[in-house]
């Protein structure tokens, strides 16, 4: 059995656990608060790592930014972890091996292989959140690009500079398809002070605006699936992250499969929350070691 | 030395020569008309293979359509060749080894192999012409998908149904980056009876509004790189095809990496024309008989 200390750090709290091959949780999962300098950080994994030192394989770590192809060093800034933070040196964190992998590309890895994608060999996965992330797989493997920023969810899918993007574009992919997007559409069908919550909730009540409000973000949200259908034709598109769950999936499914040229494919949720990231990297690492 | 008899099947024309596993083509390069009927097509190619069989190693067709992921058949329909064309049993052909690729994957096979991106491992090649063709490489592989259908570049990147494309949907990148792209622009700035050669000349002699029918063509062609840099962050970005020696290359180049998430990548234009289909065809070949 392969054991792997597993964790994945976000900008509010860090979380860890033991996870064997399998992806299963060996013991509890324990969160904390993320430290609000690199060097906090650093110790923190590093103090971690210590106490479970003799009882582990390797270390596996769910991050934010883009993760060199070696897995180990991120090459991009991360814009919600302290500065500094994407210099730490992971690799002098013990001397069993360590990997490093982005925590899209990693919950996208754990649905394909143990998740809801298991048994396809071409996925994409969508996380759908503040932001919108994809760990997307080619023929069995992470598609990364040259240096690992693969798989950035940032193209536009409009004109007209009708909606600012936080990558500096205008009328992105993820400023429409993201919570962030739906929030936007809040204010626009509902009202200044209107988010996506009342989008939801509105639904539920019957309220006109909110449905062209989801409407309006659930018709860009397959303007992006029918792009990624036609460039990778995989066996399964799966939504993760907080977005997911509102999704009308036999909808959409049949309204992208009616219109791509490629053969159908299957649209499905995430079966892994929040904590696809950690299984990820522990079934990357284990592969590596293998 | 390995010896492959490679063809490129179109609409107007059929082009066949024998390759070596360099790429370098041994003799001539043969052009004939194609034949009206499927069954017409099947004798050429069988009569061509019978009188070289005793010469050469294997048979690579690049052609219009979907290819299965074994690279024996068409999985889809083809536009521009006779009806039944698409059932053809090209393995029947002779006892030696026969691929059959798509000829957009196999040019740039050719470029990604021995061409502009040599030396590349992640490598678009996208081929501008009457509509928008992509091979596309990833990490030395060529992208297919679960179909073998995989890099169709139709998706959405404006709204308002301004463009009807010819996949049904509207508003497509193929709808605006390809030569029938430049066409609608020359309609739309210069009138009813201009073309895109009327474009080029135009600029030529300073028109402003072939000036502007081309500046909108390279925007939404900006685009769609953007798109395709983000997604695949891959070293080069290679444009073939007919369109290709009209792009303005160290202005978009610098366009489209000042707007990207990935790191920089490199825009060149294609080292081969016509024959870059029988090229990648030969070479892939040649490399599945190793």
């Amino acid at each position: 059995m392969t054991k792997i200390l597993a964790f994945d750090i976000g900008g509010t709290k860090i979380a860890y656990a033991v996870i064997n091959e399998k992806g299963e949780f060996l013991g509890e999962i324990i969160k904390v608060s993320t430290p609000k300098t690199s060097s906090g950080i650093y110790d923190l994994l590093k103090t971690t790592v210590k106490g479970l030192e003799d009882k582990i394989d390797g270390v596996a770590i769910a991050t934010a930014g883009a993760i060199n192809n070696e897995g180990t060093r991120i090459t991009s800034h991360v814009g919600n972890l302290p500065s500094g933070y994407n210099q730490t040196d992971f690799m002098s964190l013990t001397s069993k091996p360590v990997l490093l992998e982005n925590d899209a590309n990693c919950a996208g890895w754990a649905e394909f292989a143990i998740g809801a994608a298991k048994g396809c060999k071409n996925v994409v996965v969508l996380t759908l959140g503040t932001g919108v992330g994809a760990g997307i797989i080619v023929d069995g493997r992470l598609l990364k690009g040259k240096s690992g920023a693969a798989g950035e969810m940032h193209f536009p899918i409009d004109s007209g500079h009708k909606r600012k993007c936080t990558c500096g574009l205008y009328d992105c992919f993820e400023a429409y398809a993201s919570g962030t997007g739906l929030n936007a559409n809040a204010r626009e069908y509902m009202g200044e002070n209107f988010t996506s919550y009342d989008v939801i909730r509105g639904i539920a009540e019957g309220s006109h605006q909110a449905r062209a409000a989801f409407e309006q973000w659930q018709n860009y949200l397959v303007r992006g699936l029918t792009m990624l259908a036609n460039i990778f034709d995989p066996e399964m598109i799966v939504l993760s992250g907080s977005m997911a769950k509102f999704v009308e999936y036999e909808k959409i499914n049949k309204e992208v499969n009616s219109q791509i040229l490629t053969q159908p494919f299957i649209l499905k949720e995430a079966v892994f929350e929040n904590n696809a990231g950690m299984i990820g990297a522990a079934l990357l690492l284990t592969d590596r070691l293998k």
